[in-house]
């Protein structure tokens, strides 16, 4: 699909094709793993790709916030975990019960003091919302080591919660081979802790984990569940760690270039595209060679990225003129999206329709 | 100002008071030195605040984008700069033309064919819309060297276009003991520049600069004008740079501990805020030392950053137990505030108003 010229730069565009071939593709890869499959949609924030997910045999949605949830829920979904330790006030806690009038609804817990504080705010409906116990499998972000999983899985019983199952994020399995130390991890947490609570007797226990890097290695023999968010888009970073295909790539930023400059001696020819950090999010993993990749010209880089400017180091050989459309493949998908209220969608290189980014800004 | 416990965290909270002092500094600042002052609305994207900037003196705004300029001058702005090298299309010479029947509108060129292109769009109505000649004054993103300035105000004029002033943004003065060094090129480009236009029969011309780093230290002896932005709120970069103090800065990200572990021996206490890049934005420059900071604790330091976490380094000597609210200086405000629809505006501690963030997302 070329760049679409009839719309205003930068726009947002979603290659429908695209896309729906990878929802399909992670759909029969889970299944034939026997694993459910939870996406995460803090990625897409759309009820129109939930809504695929679902038909393509999610079990569910994952989210990260409780607006999120109730963007979702709204939209039709029945079954949304929160995928985050939560402090819930008296007001989180109404948004919760809210939402399990229309859906089941499950909450991380991290922490003894979070799972009680959660069953205090919903008081005599503590056992409409479940929680799954957060482990860390060595991303050190949030979670528990996984002997501490009975622990904290005990204190949320006692406080009346009903604990349905473990989850992890492996985080760092965005790293160059990172992945299959990351997916094992995975499994060593959840396997140690899962017997652990089996043994504590906890029962029926869901077993989710993921990262769109690490799901092709996750295996079904300890999980239950895989929550990848990322592998409906592709981004650079999925690219460069080898996880996705240019030709997987759904989602690109089509900009326009403003100026350009040939390259003194020695050094190379440089293009301001006007796509920048309000658009592309300016995240840039240490191991990125960019701050985001062109996806006709896979040799070119953005070297520079202010709110309005992506400077781009250009090849060659010869420099595209002023006005040129290009595809702007950002570095991590997720907050592309998160900064703007609609996206283009396009099939065969026609844009057959617009999708409001229903969860946008949705970060309470 | 302290946390505010009522409002569902993360949120964006505005404090007054600071921010009309900080409006009313550099109205001050810049009338003493006879400049005038058109600050860069890109930062704070609200008329709210454009109108507060105006009633103090600003002689008018300057936006980035056509759209951003659309909000502003619908909210009552009648003279805006659009301080980009925009390639105009037939929709963008309409919108153009558009504002020019409410405003004075200018827009910046950095190349004959850009000036060209943009006299060819606006066809008959080509004197509706004034340009300036962007220099390049050592930041090195776009704009001509002051050499070629008149080359290109030549080919401009030669379109049909006013040539009405000379801009750059001194974008070097963003690092360590940078400014001084960035301001002396910005004053020398402008003079090269201004003295050669002039040679060449432009008169009048508006001579425009300004980072918020570099504002102090501009002249009125080689200026006309300056853009800043950031100085109505301050942020971490300012901070750390020395070009604001805790104090000044207006607009913080209300966030909740979520998770937090003690450090092994010899390792930090780590704390989890709710607050992540989807609310701060993930600009960390080379010399930044974190990826946001914490008012009230000046030697915190997030040191991690995902979507919904911000991690915390805590010096001691004791954490802040889970549900504590802390008060997140992001590192640039300018990402911050296009990521949320509202801010929360407090004074004394209590908020009292709530602003939509007009422009926001208004990228083209």
């Amino acid at each position: 699909m070329a760049p679409l010229p009839g719309i205003a730069t930068p726009a947002v565009v979603v290659d429908l094709d695209v896309l729906e071939r990878n929802i399909a593709s992670m759909a029969r890869s889970t299944q034939e793993r026997g694993l459910s499959l939870r996406p995460h949609a803090k990625t897409h924030k759309m009820p129109q790709i939930a809504q695929r997910q679902i038909a393509a045999g999610a079990v569910g949605l994952t989210v990260a916030t409780i607006g999120e949830a109730e963007v979702f829920v709204d939209s039709g979904t029945v079954d949304v975990f929160i995928a985050y330790p939560l402090w819930v006030d008296r007001q989180g806690a109404a948004r919760l019960l809210a939402l399990a009038g229309a859906a089941r609804v499950t909450v991380g817990i991290e922490s003894a003091d979070g799972a009680r504080q959660l069953a205090r705010m919903l008081g005599t409906s503590v056992s409409r919302v479940a929680v799954r116990v957060e482990l860390d499998s060595g991303h050190h972000r949030s979670g528990v080591p996984p002997a501490e999983a009975v622990g904290l899985a005990r204190a949320a019983a006692d406080a009346g919660l009903a604990v349905t199952g473990l989850f992890t994020f492996p985080g760092h399995s965005y790293g160059p081979a990172a992945a299959s130390r990351a997916a094992a991890d995975e499994r060593e947490s959840i396997r140690e802790a899962a017997t652990a609570l089996r043994g504590a007797g906890f029962e029926d226990l869901e077993l989710s984990g993921g990262s769109t890097p690490s799901a092709s290695l996750a295996a079904g023999d300890t999980l239950t569940e895989l929550r990848p968010g990322v592998y409906v888009f592709g981004d650079a970073q999925q690219w460069e760690l080898g996880h996705c295909a240019p030709e997987d790539i759904a989602l690109t930023v089509e900009s326009t270039v403003v100026s350009r400059r040939a390259g003194a001696a020695g050094q190379a020819d440089r293009l301001v595209l006007d796509a920048g950090s309000k658009v592309l999010g300016s995240d840039r993993a240490a191991w990125a060679t960019g701050y985001g990749r062109l996806l006709d010209h896979p040799d070119a880089r953005i070297v520079a990225l202010s709110e309005h400017h992506a400077t781009v180091e250009w090849p060659g050989p010869q420099m595209p003129p002023l006005g040129t459309r290009v595809r702007v493949v950002p570095n991590h998908v997720c907050l592309t999206v998160n900064l703007v209220d609609e996206v283009q969608v396009a099939r065969d290189g026609v844009v057959e329709d617009r999708w409001t980014v229903a969860g946008r800004g949705r970060n309470s």
